[in-house]
């Protein structure tokens, strides 16, 4: 246990924990039907919801919030529906408790089964997007875990409503309402605070910016999942199709270039540079992306900027991309291994040894072969719900699903034995 | 990336985060040679070796290191040919690396497999036991990763003279000799500075004392695999089995009263304490375990001292049991909440009922009905090495094996997929 925790959050700790113990013993069925309730609730709470989320606006508004953040916080009557849509589809989803991982029966006869178990408490630090709210609860919830939110201060009011309404949903059906709750009213001191629960909180997500993430990841003596940004290369090797190269590579920057999974930086083997340079950065182009080429792409399209050092080590988020011409898939490798963030990494080619040695090398959640990046993505997967995308190397990485939101236990089963 | 790294100490990560990637490219056959070069060299340099213990015992005879410690720092001919013959044994175990977890073909066609794939770097920080060192730098190879390790600064000659042996037998076989090294050269600032180099160190281990794991699990801003202590309990039911009941806990007590997995706690329902009560605490008191009692216990059997609220929630690592009579299984679970530091936790009982509520309820790394709690053991599980028990419940829980030494990668091969 840890001290130097206020008193309050403590007793909302304590309280968590009690509701995960009964929540772990709970059926499918009845943490579907809290699941029902909950966006039942979303959908008729509308008169109490929107409020508070004005209120949270015109104090956004006020204090000078971006139109994007603005944008981001924002409810109303069609958005609450897509809330209630998104509850619906975690309960369709397969439960991952109870699963049992690998067993067996030793020698002297005990029988062995690891079973899936919900962690217990999880907690997340998030920024002012109510709908992270209704989305962290409702997994938690289907894996059979009790959640403390601290969302960013600026949906404070929105997020008070919602977590009073899944608590009354909760309740409704008979489960605890204290296995949802908000710590928002502590503040910025309630985040650090959580960081620091360890024995109370069994793993902490943030969920947001990197700055917020390498915060909790720096700050936090709870084991923390990390979801990472993307600095996401392709690679066009020598023996990469031409049409197959443009669409990948137009694909992977422009069809969502805000997130994760696009693609920053674009590496074209030498000896295809001429043949795929030019049809590839003119696509690119068309779609109003901006370049930043090296000098041997720049001889063949010359609307480019410089590319700096500085280029290939940040997530552009938005129509930008780097381009550099490369030796060969030893210069790519070395590329990637110095400036990827092991989020994706893809490469186009027809040659088998090629490929084969860019899936081995190349150290990331995801390497990919003639694809996309931007299929790095829980419901691309066929996980169903987005918990995030794990950059780090314990316990989940890639896209993350239900299931690795769960721990396992060992079931041990004898007749008397002792060791001898 | 972190920053404040002594640059030797960065020289080093660097160099490990390099051999890393050569190791996790070799077969199994290359790392199994290069296991079976170190045994050699460990059996065959004992000239080399024992020298330095000598200089590093006389060390510790000087500053007055315990008897305890000087026999875990002690080295000779036949405890270096038991290295030796453990790490042929980790030789023998299957290789993790590779291993496919699961997959699927996707509606578009795209091909998901998820295999495993090594950590790439894995830190370790122990105590004083020359032993670890050959333990750790053998399981990591075993697992395709480069370790780093720190061991105590009294075990620093033999360590020294170790690592150099280890490097030399990973040479002689074609395999990096940066993939093992030691930086107990930089002291305990080197520990420090350690557990701060996220981005270099994949996941750090902590083995020793509590309080080493204490400081490590608090400090670190690398992942940790925490292995924790035990506060074990063994609960006798109404329907226990009398002499079944003797020989699990005094099995759990005495046969190594200095281990994680050995009982503490005593706890027996009411309703069987006439009958149970007697027999057991005669049993454990013929093996000289001294008993700390409730009132109802020790009305049964009166030599006893009072149990105290203290002696809950300690791990005696000695022949001392705690024992309390309690109203029912509710009060037994209850009670094990609270002192339990969820490692192993047992029932004995003949109530079908009984035994699937503790199983369900009890929240520990290995719950178990009718079994000695000493069976919580990673030989014991089938799994050959010991890297630990981890009570934690992110990554690993319960005994770890050399699959728990590794991470996942996500391989998806396409045709030219793009997201619609």
């Amino acid at each position: 246990m840890t001290t130097d925790i206020a008193l309050g959050l403590t007793d909302k700790l304590e309280a968590a924990r009690t509701a995960s113990i009964a929540l772990a013993q709970a059926s499918t069925a009845q943490r579907d039907a809290g699941l029902e309730a909950i966006a039942a609730a979303v959908e008729s709470s509308a008169g109490d919801i929107l409020p508070a989320n004005e209120l949270d606006l015109a104090n956004g508004r006020e204090n000078g919030l971006s139109t994007g953040l603005i944008d981001r916080l924002t409810l109303n009557e069609a958005r609450l529906a897509g809330l209630a849509k998104a509850v619906r589809e975690i309960i369709a989803l397969p439960d991952p408790v109870g699963d049992v991982v690998r067993g067996s029966t030793l020698p002297n006869g005990l029988q062995l089964t690891q079973v899936r178990v919900p962690f217990g408490v999880i907690g997340a630090i998030y920024e002012a997007r109510p709908n992270v709210t209704i989305d962290i609860a409702s997994l938690a919830l289907k894996s059979g875990n009790a959640s403390v939110l601290r969302g960013g201060s600026a949906a404070e009011n929105t997020n008070r409503v919602l977590v009073r309404i899944i608590q009354d949903a909760l309740e409704s059906v008979g489960l605890p309402r204290d296995a949802v709750q908000t710590i928002d009213e502590f503040g910025r001191e309630g985040a650090t605070q959580l960081m620091a629960a360890r024995g109370y909180v069994d793993v902490l997500i943030p969920r947001g910016s990197q700055n917020l993430i390498d915060t909790v990841v720096r700050e936090s003596k709870v084991p923390v999942i990390e979801t990472g940004a993307g600095v996401v290369h392709v690679y066009l090797d020598e023996s990469a199709e031409t049409q197959m190269a443009v669409d990948i590579v137009v694909n992977a920057k422009v069809q969502r270039p805000s997130v994760c999974n696009a693609a920053e930086t674009l590496l074209v083997h030498r000896a295809a540079a001429d043949r795929l340079v030019p049809p590839v950065l003119a696509a690119l182009a068309a779609e109003n992306v901006q370049l930043h080429a090296d000098e041997r792409a720049r001889e063949l399209h010359v609307d480019a900027v410089p590319v700096t050092e500085d280029d290939y080590t940040i997530e552009h988020m938005a129509l930008e991309m780097n381009v550099r011409v490369v030796d060969d898939l030893d210069e790519a490798i070395a590329h990637i291994r110095r400036y990827s963030t092991k989020h994706t990494e893809a490469i186009v080619t027809n040659d088998y040894a090629q490929a084969e040695r860019f899936l081995a090398e190349v150290d990331a959640a995801v390497v990919m072969v003639n694809a996309s990046t931007r299929f790095t993505d829980g419901g691309e997967f066929g996980f169903g719900a987005e918990v995030g995308i794990s950059t780090q190397k314990l316990h989940a990485r890639g896209p993350m699903g239900l299931r690795e939101l769960t721990s396992t236990k060992w079931i041990v089963r004898g007749t008397g034995q002792i060791r001898g």
